[in-house]
């Protein structure tokens, strides 16, 4: 049975993607709106897991919606939500088993319980979250197992994968490179897995 | 590195024990106040899943004020979930990684998540709970896959392995078959793994 794994190639994506390998045949799809090659670290770490990667080009209205959303409020917890769940639904369509990395201590993306039930009746898939039970201390040591990985700032000229690198590639077009310092932390950092251990 | 799986022989803890077995040295406890045999169930499942068994003997005090809470409220959640907490309490005295059955959509024995943090800071102990980023639905699907299971009435001659069964007994013993009747739901039932396909 098929599992699709929304995946950036950082850790928490990767040991989901590992997990879920036990009980179903993994892909991993990375969301890209086409404004940079953000699905290039993605596809790299697909390769070093050897899981099948599909790119899930979504249409650039969303990204722009999300960016509105994203300016307006000043942060941009709800304009990645809004890209995480437009990308749920796009996989929806050809998959019956959606999973991701999100964590139990985590604040974005992520979905409330009746968001969540109302997804998995709508589309009719089971939408597993395989870390949702688990800290950042415990992902920590599972991922020090399997991983080597590498932290780079978000405000970088490193590209991820996450959906992040897109929304901020959009509003620094439209809105300058000032926004951007405005509205996304300058200390985030992201996670890349460079090599398997096991 | 060994992780304390709380284990009843159900669906559910099986499953659990099975997921955290690529990761951890599985050890499987079964909570006992000594008033029924409630162990017996438990053991059987652990043998045939390979895992090495433990009681863990808490005093039937504890027993008392979960019935005490039971009769108090009409209804056994708190005092499950106060047996679980005390559990939880007891196991971490001994091990750096405890973990349960609880699923995404269960309602008992449920820890807020200040309640998880807590537990985790005083004892200096990671919790995890495999299956909380799975629904009902996806979890039967893996089950299926691994296991054969008997569904039994929790209001049976069955004495299984979860706290239930020894809160009934004391609140039986102490106000009598109709109480019993009152307070637990007629149709509740509880899993029972009886073989392991793989």
């Amino acid at each position: 049975m098929k599992a699709s794994v929304l995946f950036s190639g950082g850790k928490d994506s990767c040991l989901t993607a590992k997990m879920l390998s036990d009980f179903f045949d993994v892909e991993l799809i990375t969301t890209s709106f086409g404004l940079l090659s953000n699905w290039e670290k993605a596809e790299e770490v697909a390769k070093k897991l050897n899981f099948p990667f599909k790119i899930l080009k979504l249409d650039e209205e969303i990204l722009k919606q999300a960016a509105d959303q994203t300016v307006k409020d000043g942060f941009p917890n709800n304009g990645i939500k809004y890209i995480h769940q437009k990308t749920l639904e796009e996989v929806a369509k050809n998959s019956k088993i959606i999973s991701d990395g999100v964590r139990r201590d985590d604040k974005v993306p992520v979905l409330s319980i009746s968001e969540i039930r109302s997804f998995e009746d709508k589309f009719d898939v089971h939408y597993v979250q395989p870390l949702a039970g688990y800290s950042w201390k415990t992902i920590n040591i599972l991922v020090e197992k399997f991983f080597v990985i590498e932290e780079h700032k978000s405000i970088s000229s490193f590209v991820g994968s996450e959906y992040e690198f897109e929304l901020r590639e959009i509003i620094k077009r439209e809105y300058g490179d000032e926004k951007i310092k405005e509205i996304f932390p300058q200390n985030h950092t992201h996670s890349l897995v460079v090599d398997v251990k096991i």
